[in-house]
């Protein structure tokens, strides 16, 4: 790719590392940088390091915040018996549209996935028992996605909060198998919060 | 979007901005601006203002480089008596990958399109005029894109160029290579059938 001038061809393989971008999208969107105005262009760089120097994870849930405690635990109006882990951060957000849950979250960062190699230890569970052996919670709400690793996880889960006598429930499914909570709409959703069964 | 936290929120926002970057992916490029390293995250940041402050105009070509003459003006083993006038710099390394070209180029940065406001003064004409008054060229190849409005540029460059004695050409319409003749449009198929050859 020597056809273009070094910093077009570097601007264009920095967007290629992005997920879902080709070649040909990192050549329109790096296009695009140029045409516009250099405060643009400032403010789109700005944002990039900014969001990457001041996220960090929530000391309570461990979602993303750039606070030391995230929005949702600062909240005291919630329910603090009720808790429900999830994944990613962005299933927290999708959780949310539904305006059915109001009690609290916990993010574990990912899935146990032998076959990626990430075992019990590599997402946030650890947390999430330190968290519990202090917070009074009557139910765990299990809402990892409805897929092999989400499901095995929600086992793993289940299995170590049961003998702390913890109600444990696993969201419904009304979200379509295989699916994936962050594309799923809210009225799906807010089924399978309502028809949760325990565990 | 109250849901993420600011900066998050931010990126996001900027991400949309994109061409072709809807609110999904703009959320799954800030998800992965936050999980990679910061190094990485700087690297794209800096190519981002980079290119846009280091690109300028080619002052022959008006191609983009971040030289004041661009790679392919400054290569003298090009033949000068001939022309290829594309829309875009991304026409040019189209062109440049055909390895069929060896003349110089001269790019417009758009095309003449009365319904978006775009006249002849908006597009690199007057530096292709007052290029061809002090650089000896005998033929212009029209590579602007066979559609209504480079059509009508390539028509109103023709008329400009042909009072001084220089060549104008215009690259031909037929069917792509690979591709099918039951599928080709009406007008395509009648042009390449206009346009056949002795063989």
């Amino acid at each position: 790719m020597n056809y273009y001038s070094t910093p077009i061809a570097r601007l264009i393989d920095e967007f290629t590392k992005l997920p879902g971008i080709g070649r040909k999208t990192a050549q329109r969107l790096a296009f695009h940088v140029i045409r516009i105005p250099l405060e643009e262009a400032e403010m789109l760089s700005q944002a990039i390091v900014e969001a990457k120097a001041s996220i960090k994870y929530c000391s309570i849930c461990t979602n993303l915040t750039d606070k030391d405690i995230c929005n949702i635990c600062s909240d005291k109006k919630r329910d603090e018996g009720i808790l429900c882990i999830v994944e990613d951060p962005r299933d927290v957000v999708a959780m949310e549209k539904t305006k059915e849950f109001h009690g609290y979250y916990h993010v574990l960062h990912g899935v146990i996935s032998p076959l990626e190699g990430i075992g019990p230890e590599e997402i946030k569970i650890k947390e999430l028992l330190a968290r519990l052996t202090h917070q009074e919670v009557k139910e765990v709400v299990l809402a990892t996605n409805p897929n092999i690793e989400g499901e095995a996880t929600a086992m793993y889960i289940a299995k170590l909060l049961k003998p702390m006598g913890i109600k444990v429930t696993r969201i419904a499914y009304g979200i379509p198998v295989g699916g994936d909570l962050e594309y799923a709409d809210e009225i799906t959703l807010s089924k399978a919060l309502e028809g949760r069964r325990e565990l």
